[in-house]
C-alpha cells in the first residue's frame, strides 16, 4: 500500500515483521528465530524492527496472531460448549499443523495479546454459559489445548510413525493393530485418531459436568 | 568399566553416544543435534560413530530409548487399562518433561527400536484385553499419546502462560478464571490441568467402549 516515495521494499510494520518471522520459523525451525536474523531477512537494521514491534516477546505474540487468527472461534457464539470446542478444536489443529516448528515456541510463551486473549475468553464464556464453575475453567481450557497441541505434533509426524519390522514376533498385537488400522494414509489415520481423542476428551468433560452438576 | 589400557575416556559404546545426545539435545536444543557436533562432544571423529550406531536415525532411536526407560510401563500388566493408562500417562508426561527440547524430535521421528516397540504393545495388549477392537487400538494409543505429549509441553510453559494485564477489561471472564484458578503455583496449576484432562479422556474412552460393545 505504502509504495508512494518508498517503491523497492514495503513499509516496514507490525504486521510485515510478523508474517516474515512466522515464514522464517516455517522454514527454518523456532531456534533459528532471532531478531537480527529475522532484520537481516527483512533487509533492514536490528534496531528498525523495535521501532514496531517491542522486542522478541512482542515478534512472538504478532506470530501466535497469526497462527489464531486462522482458527474459527465463532462456533462459541453459535453452538453450545460441546459442539463449539469440537469445531474450534479442529481448526486449532489444523492452524499449527500449517506452521509445525512454532508448536513448542507458541505453547512455551506467555500469552498476552488482546487478539489471542479475545479467543481464550470466548472458549472459557462457552464453558463457563455451559455450566462450569469458575474455578475448573482454565483446566478445562487447558487441557482440551494440551491435547490438540500434541495432536498438531503428530498431523506432522512422518508417514510411518511405528515401525515394527523386523520386530514382528516380538511385538505381535501392535503388529496386528498396525495392519489393520484402517487406512494406509497417514493423513487419514492422524484424522482417526485425533476424532478418536476428541471425541472421549468432550464426552468425558461432559460426564464430569453431569457429576458435579449432581453432586454440587 | 573398560578402563583398561585406556584410562583417559570411557569407551565408546551406544549407551554412552545415546547419553551424550540427550544430554546435547537438554542442553542446546533439538535443533542443535547433528553427528559432527555430538562427534565433537564426545571428543571422536563422527565416523566412529557410526561404528557403533547406524546413523543419525539410530542415534534418536537410542535417545528415546533412554527416556521411554523413565516411564513405567509396569502397571499394563497388573492393572485394568483404565488405570494402567494412567499411571503410564503420568510418568509419560514426566519424563518428557524432564526431555522438553526432545519432545517435538521424538514425535515426529519414526519409533522402530525394540525397547520403545515393547511399550507400545504392553499398552495396546492392555487396551486388547479391556476389550477394544483390533481396528481401533492404534487410534486409541495415538489419541492418548497426543494429550500426553501435548501436556508435557505445557509443564514447561512459563510460569505466568495467560497474562490479561492491560487487557483485563475486553477479557472479563478469562480474568476472573485465571484470578480464581486455585493455586499460584504453575505445577500445581499444570497437574490439574494434566489430571482434568486425563481423566476426562479416560472417562471418555470407557464410555465409548461401552457404547461400541453394547453396539455389537
Amino acid at each position: 500500500m505504502d509504495t508512494r516515495g518508498r517503491p523497492r521494499t514495503p513499509a516496514l510494520s507490525p504486521e510485515l515483521i510478523a508474517r516474515e518471522a512466522l515464514a522464517m520459523i516455517d522454514e527454518e525451525g523456532a531456534d533459528a528465530f532471532s531478531m537480527p536474523r529475522l532484520a537481516a531477512r527483512l533487509g533492514v537494521k536490528a534496531a528498525s524492527l523495535y521501532n514496531h514491534l517491542d522486542g522478541r516477546a512482542a515478534v512472538i505474540e504478532a506470530v501466535r496472531r497469526l497462527v489464531v487468527e486462522e482458527m474459527d472461534v465463532s462456533a462459541f457464539d453459535s453452538l453450545p460448549w460441546l459442539q463449539a470446542l469440537a469445531v474450534w478444536g479442529r481448526s486449532y489443529r489444523a492452524a499449527f499443523a500449517r506452521h509445525p516448528h512454532a508448536i513448542s515456541l507458541l505453547a512455551t510463551t506467555t500469552i498476552s495479546s488482546p487478539a489471542t486473549l479475545a479467543m481464550y475468553e470466548a472458549v472459557v464464556t462457552a464453558l463457563a454459559r455451559g455450566g462450569w464453575p469458575r474455578e475448573a475453567l482454565v483446566d478445562v481450557l487447558t487441557g482440551v489445548e494440551s491435547f490438540l497441541l500434541g495432536s498438531a505434533l503428530d498431523l506432522v509426524a512422518p508417514p510411518l510413525m511405528i515401525d515394527p519390522s523386523g520386530h514382528v514376533p516380538h511385538v505381535p498385537v501392535l503388529a496386528a493393530a498396525l495392519a489393520d488400522s484402517p487406512g494406509s494414509d497417514k493423513a487419514a489415520r492422524a484424522d482417526r485418531a485425533f476424532t478418536t481423542g476428541l471425541e472421549a476428551l468432550i464426552l468425558g468433560l461432559e460426564r464430569r459436568l453431569e457429576q458435579e452438576t449432581a453432586g454440587a
